[in-house]
């Protein structure tokens, strides 16, 4: 069913793009998906992928341009001229169009529009461009069908075979007043299975969920999510219907935040993809190390404050990095639990509820875990079970130390309205480390007295 | 415009259910959406939930089994009968029904089906329950519109009209043959806009995306994102038309997918959530640490191997910690980009290729971070600068290494069909920082001659 690259499909075009064959290389796609073809042209050299798209007619090249990765299409756009862009970004929907006119340079931008043809989708798409992208005004649509509660379905049904020519797909059908405000909506049921002399007053349905047009786009999604929605109405401040949003939207604004939840906890600060350039990986990457290293020279230091210990107790050292990587790992899982349960809005109970549940946690992990330390010291690597029992000790205050800090960063980092998954990965990994180092030698000097 | 559960608002209802005022208790309840009420019943005591539940009427009480944590959802269903749990299977769709029988234990499950009002669901339901909750035949639901291309359009919405009927969302119009082979699908919009005489196999699109029934759940969510689908159809081995999957539910698919990757990124290794029970969350932590603690116990060893450098090199010991958790770092940061990379299918190119990028990528980021240490080192550790040099170069080469184990291992676990995420997290921290301790101290001793 489903389309896969090969090797010698890009062969053949390369072949075949060489020697100028467009008609080929045109039988050779025509039955490929654009999604496909999207893929395709990345894998390519620019100036073969600039050749397909030109061969290629503009109903499929419009929805092409949306496939592509960004780097693609900013090189595409570039071998265009206005008027040409403005030709696909006409083929396009709404929130599809002010996406990719976003994307240009702001001269570039203002000629784009001047060359669409259609007015009322130039307009429509100029009033999206207003909007922040991360909102509910920059993830929706204008494209929807509309009726007025003073209409009867005969009416309703003749408009909305008008309105349904520029409605690709057709979700709902939202149900106004006079002045363009929200009322309720008709299902597509409805419309199938009544009458046509019935007014739409009698059987619209008066409760609709909608949010307003300056939402946060991660709460969209979690309303959509919650109710089930497959599109929600948009409505501005004065409760006038302004766009929709659709499902197939939401989906990409989840598969995003989970993504950058994911990286964040990996150490990865922004987003990037495998295939990104080296400077566009080390630009993600870098800041943590470069945090993560400062960690460590704190850890060199108070290391080095323990230094009369060395001669006594050596095994001390030999277990510091056992201890900071406990510290570090069972951190890094408290604070992702919560930081998915903050994500999904799943979190119930006080901060200090929370706490109390973390210690108890804590504590029958970290005694499970001290006792198999005792055990695998003795036994593993000849440690007397003296400094077993106190590594054991220090290692359970530094499980409970580093679990209690793990849930609480996070909580108070979401408080205050910054990403709490900031607090995962290295960031807790390397505080957790020098912590556990500080109480690890605490401990075993209060016991050992060195 | 959404709903919160205020303390408010729960106490009110604990009061009125502990003084059996149904009346009131419904009232309260009455403009409240059936996921907020599953919310709320989440909030409360058992008999509390159950009495809710009994209060209000099945056309409700279903669409909330269905929103419920599953550990409420389980009491509840212990308090009803076989046959109420039926009355409230007959309310729900073919697949989530379904999935709400799965949950039974297998005595129960037999009970309920028997006691099912429509033949017809249930025999959907008991077909729906053979496929593997994972793949398409587990995520599909019966309930579609579909007419044969050998009728035309009249009598087509004729027949829609009653298959609407038991259809809440029409998403897409498939075409049959008379063997029920898929054939094709009519847009809504053809609907809308097609004159009544015309017959269906002139106007339908022959072009139709669909899964097999045994397709992998994760499968489905990467073709229907890729492609921009909200609803897919299911054939069978043979061609014909078995079910079809809506975009709602590959959006839980995706969120669970992404979720799961997250928790093993973090040493967590099963679904579970900050509102779990100790036990389960024990149960998906405690192993990790156990490997944790098993590769610390490894270390120690490594460590206690050098033990003679002690008294002439002490500082190398102190930077121990700071080596094995850049290790960690470094090798997190890699893999969860190859993970991340493999799940969204966005992987280019060969092994060999990734492994020569992720070199010039360590390179990059591994010379700037040497330098950084020799300088912080010098300056803000009081180590000589030739200390410092041996400890940098050994830091280079151990990032150089643990980038390439974290590129290496995901994509050959991938390769041999193991969950790639596998490889991030506790497991590439802790073997990353035990080759970490040994190349350090291997090039140490190479310069240092201890």
């Amino acid at each position: 069913m489903e389309f896969k690259i090969s090797k010698e499909l890009l062969e053949k075009l390369e072949f075949l793009i060489q020697e100028n064959k467009e008609q080929e290389v045109l039988e050779l796609l025509q039955e490929v998906h654009f999604a496909d073809i999207a893929e395709v042209m990345g894998e390519m050299e620019s100036h073969e992928a600039i050749y397909i798209f030109n061969a290629l007619d503009s109903e499929k090249t419009a929805e092409i341009l949306l496939e592509l990765d960004e780097e693609v299409r900013v090189k595409i756009l570039r071998s265009l001229s206005a008027k040409e862009i403005a030709e696909e970004i006409d083929e396009l929907s709404t929130d599809d169009a002010a996406d990719i006119i976003a994307e240009l340079p702001q001269s570039r931008k203002e000629e784009v529009i001047s060359e669409l043809e259609d007015v009322e989708h130039a307009k429509d798409i100029v009033e999206l461009l207003r909007y922040d992208e991360d909102s509910a005004g920059g993830l929706m649509g204008k494209e929807l069908v509309k009726v007025n509660e003073n209409w009867n379905v005969l009416t309703c049904v003749k408009e909305m075979r008008a309105q349904a020519e520029n409605v690709t797909r057709v979700h709902s059908i939202y149900v106004v007043d006079d002045d363009n405000r929200l009322k309720g909506r008709l299902s597509l049921k409805d419309l199938l299975t009544t009458s046509t002399k019935t007014p739409i007053r009698d059987i619209y349905i008066p409760k609709v969920d909608s949010v307003k047009v300056d939402a946060e786009n991660v709460e969209v999604a979690r309303i959509m999510q919650k109710y089930d929605l497959e599109a929600i109405p948009v409505i501005d401040e004065l409760g006038r219907l302004v766009g929709r949003i659709t499902i197939d939207d939401i989906v990409d604004v989840i598969k995003e935040e989970a993504d950058k939840d994911y990286q964040l906890a990996a150490g990865i600060s922004q987003d990037v993809e495998a295939d990104d350039s080296i400077l566009e990986l080390t630009k993600a990457r870098l800041p943590w190390l470069v945090l993560a290293l400062f960690g460590g020279f704190i850890s060199v230091r108070v290391l080095g404050l323990y230094e009369p210990a060395m001669n006594i107790h050596p095994e001390l050292f030999f277990f510091t990095p056992l201890i900071a990587a406990m510290a570090g790992n069972v951190g890094v899982q408290s604070s992702a639990i919560i930081v998915q349960g903050l994500a999904n809005d799943a979190l119930s109970g006080s901060l200090f509820s929370r706490l109390l549940k973390e210690l108890s946690l804590s504590l029958l992990n970290g005694t499970i875990l001290a006792i198999l330390l005792i055990i695998g010291s003795y036994f593993l690597l000849n440690i007397d079970i003296k400094t077993g029992v106190i590594v054991s000790l220090a290692l359970l205050s530094v499980i409970i130390m580093a679990s209690l800090i793990g849930t609480f960063i996070p909580i108070v980092l979401d408080k205050y309205g910054i990403d709490p998954a900031l607090a995962t990965g290295p960031f807790i990994t390397t505080s957790n480390d020098i912590m556990g180092i500080i109480i690890f030698f605490s401990i075993a000097k209060a016991f050992l007295g060195f």
